[in-house]
């Protein structure tokens, strides 16, 4: 088994470059395991966090989602784990959405430690789904809208002033 | 401060006897912290799982809530730790209802370590709310009947025979 | 049962004044509960999230605790819910230590919503213990050290500067 | 990205067979997410519970690693959804442990939902570390015997038994 969990989707040469977004956070005391290091399963946690603010730095919000009767669920995760983070010490969850006009969203993750270094990578695969969770076959017309922005270069404007 | 969380709630010397029901659990590594013991903010959730599980036994349900338009929030919490749980270790989540006939429902828990020593007391308290979350000044018309059953001793018997 | 979640702690009329923290935190998605109201079972992280953020501006760290072989675990939590509080929304936990000589911390908390209304009240005592969880009659050497800069007011005016 | 989470290791045809245990657990409100279902970014924990089940079975514990000064932490993790679970709903956890001699241990997991269907499939990986965090080139001592009793059929014969 091999996985490039630093380039998981495969891009065309011609695609918007991703959008990117970061978010710093401790490592709490409650959240470090016996062998006092944050415990594996509290990541999804804070790729979340950096997904959603992402989105609502590109102005995508769940209640866009809500309005269009969608949802976009987690299909897969992987994380793969380089050095453990300590209590106390300072992370970067960077997260970067990377093009598909499909309805689905593709992001990677880097956790970098207080030091700079690349503690930990992932993806997720989100697929959109109607409210009774039938997968779309296409996007609902606010995010085609948000694709077009995207492919303008308007959001990448929007994240930079931000 | 002088909380009795052992009898925090005054009873009527003719009211109905407590509801009761229990959980046994292992405590799993992530949940321990670096002191090697399951961390404080996880109890909340284990209290939850002890309230469900007498809920379920007792034939109230989520869903006779939401028919009702009903809803049943945590208003006050207390837990009192005298020995912690470790890792590896099976521990006892007891919880009792308490009778009153008004829009709350008053319980309070023990949780039993490895040996049977009481290892943590507390108590909750929830109001019920309407879906907008304004305070019943009466429980829904289906809690009623639960406590005519509770009073009528039907709930005991159900929950001896479960 | 009475329980003053705002002033549970008995304060001499000469004590040093309370040292003061907050940490402002956003609602996230995985946090809420089907009502899509932040889940009551995840405060006391946040409440440990404030108090470390308060141990640290006033110079308390783990690592003393460790060198003494002392621990400070929470012994009672009260948790008392007004609002609740709504994924994507902003909140804010403020934390206040009470003096006390004893080996022990007294600290209450508020939470407050986005708009500035007080969503939760609580506190938590901390009881100091040795490395074998046996309490303390009086705090470790670094602890009164501390509480001597607290009581000339040296605590105050480092968290004030920074 | 082509993941086949279903078999991701390479077995060689003449491995012992693969351990197996399985753990049957609840949905509980807390777990949920606004939308009613078994938030993603809690399946990890399921996951660690699964396998604590397994390796307590196995008579693999966590005492025997810190005897040896090593530790087993996450290398990589998978996760693949396909169908949500739903509040008070039961589900069952599946986990293999697939042959390695190596100073590794590989696991698949398969998550059924109360109808049986598989809900969500997975795999983890653990690299064997010191004390210190530095990679095993190969397994300790009492690693190297659980192999051999695993080879032998022996602890097959002890799944089967429990």
């Amino acid at each position: 088994m091999r996985i490039n969990s630093k380039a998981p989707f495969k891009t065309l040469p011609d695609a918007p470059a991703p959008l990117t977004a970061s978010i710093r956070r401790r490592v709490h005391f409650g959240e470090c395991d016996p062998l006092g290091v944050l415990w594996h399963g509290h990541y999804p946690g804070y790729l979340a966090e950096a997904r959603e603010a992402l989105a609502r730095a590109c102005g995508l919000t769940y209640e866009h989602f809500l309005q269009a009767d969608a949802s976009v669920p987690i299909k897969t995760m992987f994380l793969d784990y380089f050095i453990p983070l300590r209590f106390e010490r300072v992370y970067t969850v960077e997260t970067a959405m990377h093009w598909s006009d499909a309805a689905r969203i593709n992001l990677t993750y880097r956790i970098l430690d207080q030091e700079e270094r690349v503690a930990t990578t992932g993806f997720t695969v989100q697929l959109m789904t109607d409210a009774q969770g039938v997968l779309l076959l296409d996007p609902p017309l606010f995010y085609r809208r948000f694709l077009d922005d995207w492919a303008s270069g308007e959001i990448s404007r929007k994240l930079n002033a931000g």
